[in-house]
């Protein structure tokens, strides 16, 4: 027997008419790429997103059909997400710090009919326009004045043209709220990048989740300033959850330097933020620099990689902000889990404190997790057992675009390819990769923790950890780190500087120093990229 | 094209899974009604959870199945919520308040299998017993012990007992989301109580709209305890919600009265409390008299009928308490709109700051709102023009149980009977009931506003208006007002308080003093037995 409830389906363009009719005078304010700093309302980018699905109408296109996106974090980047997914389409957000080729890839694959492309990535698209095998029309996200004189595209469009006849009085349509919305390419680090393709009823879902309290805990109060791009996962997020609840929100643009950022939290009275561990390092070093405090920031997600320690302690004892560390991936929308303790972390000292903290947090109602062993065993929740992390939920893929990479789930869950611990109060904890897990004897050391102890070292700029090949043990663990400008170190200071903080038989065998620790596009360490540099690697044990 | 997201049904059953995989340890205080404080977690609520719907199979019951329920707010009732639901069955509360002849009337109407009964509401259903028509099984909820020797119910069962023997390893089924989970009959004022049967999914959605910071903002920090009773709407969701969040729960049992729920408050650390006016005046009264402040709790949401501005200013500026001022209804499973003030409220003078909280709030994301008049035509959202209020989402209900009251949609809307205002912030304001408002010469008169002014006078403890027929303005109003305990107070006075406070023609043209108000089995106004008493009623200025 059914219930008798209305059959109302989740859409993303409810969002933006949920906020305008709510918060309709509720700022959105923008760096614009052209320079100037842009601020309207809710109200004007529903009215806007209503003339953009206008102009794609116009223009062919057809529900399902993918719209590429090119662009930073803007008010325009904003009208798109609702203005396609609104229409019926598939809304791309292209990440332009991929390797050319992998864009072109990722374009050709989602077959974009139309790329909309802010105007300081119009030389990339110029060099690439080539080899786009679908693309229609290319579209300058800008108005006519602001377009570069010298550009070489074809037929190029203007945005503000494009919307600026239309009437904006779109009556946005009703579908099954599993119709795709949009699209993003993971940016692995083997293989060509796979498309993990949203629908409307998970983007809606994870909206509902990311804005719980004990998730992002975002309401009509909130001023949000997402530093993590468009293009990464829908900046996790959080333009659908700022609409679902009406808060402000403060686009970067393209400047994500310490000043640049610092000025608009400032200025804006911005108090929640979120972004990968790079984007913070550079904003603390200058404001330690600069000897600056934050004044209204309270709250910063750190995700991508794992919050180092140091930082969530500068954060919250220099600048006063809680960090919020959070862990997913593209494949789940993104948000797995959030750290937030409990009411009962208070009592403990500050030292079992910090250790909860640095757990990867817990997963919101929405988020099914478990930890299995190599024969695909449940491990128990002890806070103490590692195993490679599966996940399941309605805002989690069940597979890629066209179907590549075939079936990944595993009975129903998908395998996140980390490996984790999982506590009996639901905090998970990220011990390592399950490619990057280095197996010693039989035994698991993870590769993570080791690089954390040694980042603790004040001359340690990064660090890496990654096994070589060893004939007794299999697996052995090497060091390799970048060291601080001027920093005196060497093997043996390190690894005495490591005794006592890790198991002794998970002490690295030797400690190679780089010039660069090198990362991939979205600021993580490349260890395929390591290990074949260090490739038949002899260690002197061995 | 549909995304390629994993279908993962939106399930009641979830939720305590996933409380208790998360939050296991959190506890679950219950007042009993055989007396002593139970106290357990999470975690063995689930199990026992999953004992009930063994137990249900083992009695027969089949998915779609009504299970009544007579009973408090308890553990037991809580396990039948879930146990009930999860195995697919229809969790059907029944309000003890009703009449007599009403109990009988819905437990036939709704063929409830089973009745699980509070072991003193069993002397009720003694006498009842032989009128239903429907039910195989009454279940006494208690242990053996504290079965009342005299109950005179053949083949009486025992709750402990049906789920003593069974193992609790149950692996909840996995259905359609659209599936009924739960069954609530309003108490309409007129004709027979109509069932809104919820679904799974309505009730997993309206526990996230309820979570959110803008709604309930509940966590794993809050310690929620509900005085809105499990059988008034599901306690208003709240056993729902806080399972989803991780909140330690406080049922209060059957002691609703101003000292027991004092003594829980303190004694469990309560935060957040959620209630109906009458009881909070008998809270007030009580913590008055003993002079008494309250620790803990920070929240009370006041829903069932307008809270009264002299609560909520008490509640605030006597014991910190944040009054959320909310209004939903048993078809919008109930959770319609929380009054939380906006940012740019703070800087409001403190008269304009409470013109806002009063007002009944702003709706979460999944339910929308629109006024209409008369001729269906829909109203500005400009906070002056007042109409029908419509409202439409996943969690509300589009038509009652086996039909009753046929179509009551109006083109996909719910009418709710309420005349309302809505503001461009979003907020919404019931200006009076559709069928009490006053229309006096083609104008309305909102009775609720002129309630709310007499309300103000101290000589008054209730007051109601009702329209009675006039010669020339069709209807004007009559001010009907109980009188606290040796008040002086006469018509005169009362209007002369009244003028200058609302419009002068607004003003009563006669006064009548009553004993006492009469009121609904859940604490409203009964304003067909005010206008039945004064049918005919002659005002002196006809």
């Amino acid at each position: 027997m059914l219930g008798l409830m209305q059959d109302r389906p989740l859409l993303i363009q409810q969002l933006i008419e949920h906020a305008a009719l709510n918060h309709g005078d509720t700022e959105i304010v923008s760096r614009t790429v052209e320079g100037p700093i842009h601020r309207y309302t809710y109200k004007e980018a529903r009215d806007r997103s209503r003339k953009v699905a206008e102009a794609l109408l116009a223009l062919g296109v057809k529900p399902g059909d993918r719209i590429g996106t090119l662009a930073w974090n803007g008010y325009r980047h904003f009208e798109l997400y609702y203005g396609i997914s609104g229409m019926g389409a598939v809304c791309h957000t292209i990440n332009p710090r991929l390797f050319p080729e992998q864009i072109v890839y990722i374009v050709n694959h989602a077959e974009d009919q139309i790329l909309f492309v802010d105007i300081n990535l119009l030389p990339l698209v110029e060099k690439l326009q080539s080899q786009f095998k679908t693309v229609r029309h290319i579209v300058a996200m800008t108005d006519r004045a602001h377009v570069p004189a010298d550009v070489k595209i074809p037929n190029l469009l203007v945005y503000e043209d494009l919307i600026a006849d239309k009437p904006g009085t779109y009556d946005w349509p009703e579908f099954d709220e599993n119709t795709a919305s949009s699209l993003c390419y993971t940016s692995g680090t083997t293989g060509n990048p796979k498309g993990v393709l949203y629908s409307h009823r998970s983007t809606v879902l994870h909206a509902y989740g990311a804005a719980l309290p004990d998730t992002l805990g975002l309401s009509a109060r909130s001023v949000v300033l997402p530093v993590v791009p468009m293009f990464h996962v829908n900046a996790w997020g959080l333009p659908y959850t700022a609409a679902m609840v009406g808060a402000k929100i403060v686009f970067p643009g393209v400047a994500l330097d310490g000043a640049s950022l610092y000025e608009l939290f400032e200025k804006e009275k911005v108090v929640f933020t979120a972004g990968v561990p790079t984007v913070w390092l550079a904003l603390i070093q200058y404001m330690q620099a600069n000897k600056l405090k934050l004044s209204t920031v309270r709250y910063a997600v750190i995700g991508g990689s794992a919050a180092p320690p140091a930082m969530i302690e500068t954060f919250d004892k220099e600048y006063g902000v809680e960090v919020l560390h959070a862990w997913g991936m593209s494949e789940m929308s993104p948000l797995g889990t959030v750290n937030h303790p409990k009411e009962k972390h208070a009592a403990l000292p500050a030292a079992e404190q910090l250790a909860v903290r640095l757990k990867q947090g817990r997963p919101p109602y929405g988020v099914d997790m478990k930890i299995v062993d190599d024969s695909g065993k449940e491990l128990p929740r002890d806070g103490k057992a590692f195993g490679d992390l599966l996940v399941r939920g309605p805002w989690i893929t069940s597979g890629y675009f066209k179907g590549e990479g075939g079936d990944v789930l595993r009975d129903g869950w998908f395998p996140t390819g980390d490996v984790a611990t999982l506590d009996p109060d639901g905090y998970m904890q990220i011990t390592d990769r399950s490619k990057d897990v280095i197996k010693s004897g039989g035994e698991w050391i993870s590769s993570i923790d080791l690089e954390n102890a040694a980042m603790a070292h004040p001359g340690v700029a990064e660090a890496a950890v990654i096994g070589v090949a060893h004939p007794k043990w299999d697996e052995r663990p090497l060091l390799i780190v970048q060291k601080k400008p001027d920093a005196q170190l060497d093997k043996a200071a390190l690894i005495e500087f490591l005794s006592g903080k890790v198991a002794k038989w998970w002490l690295p065998d030797d400690v190679q120093f780089v010039e660069a620790i090198p990362h991939t596009a979205t600021g993580k360490i490349l260890k395929t990229r390591l290990r074949e540099d260090f490739k038949g690697y002899k260690l002197p044990t061995a």
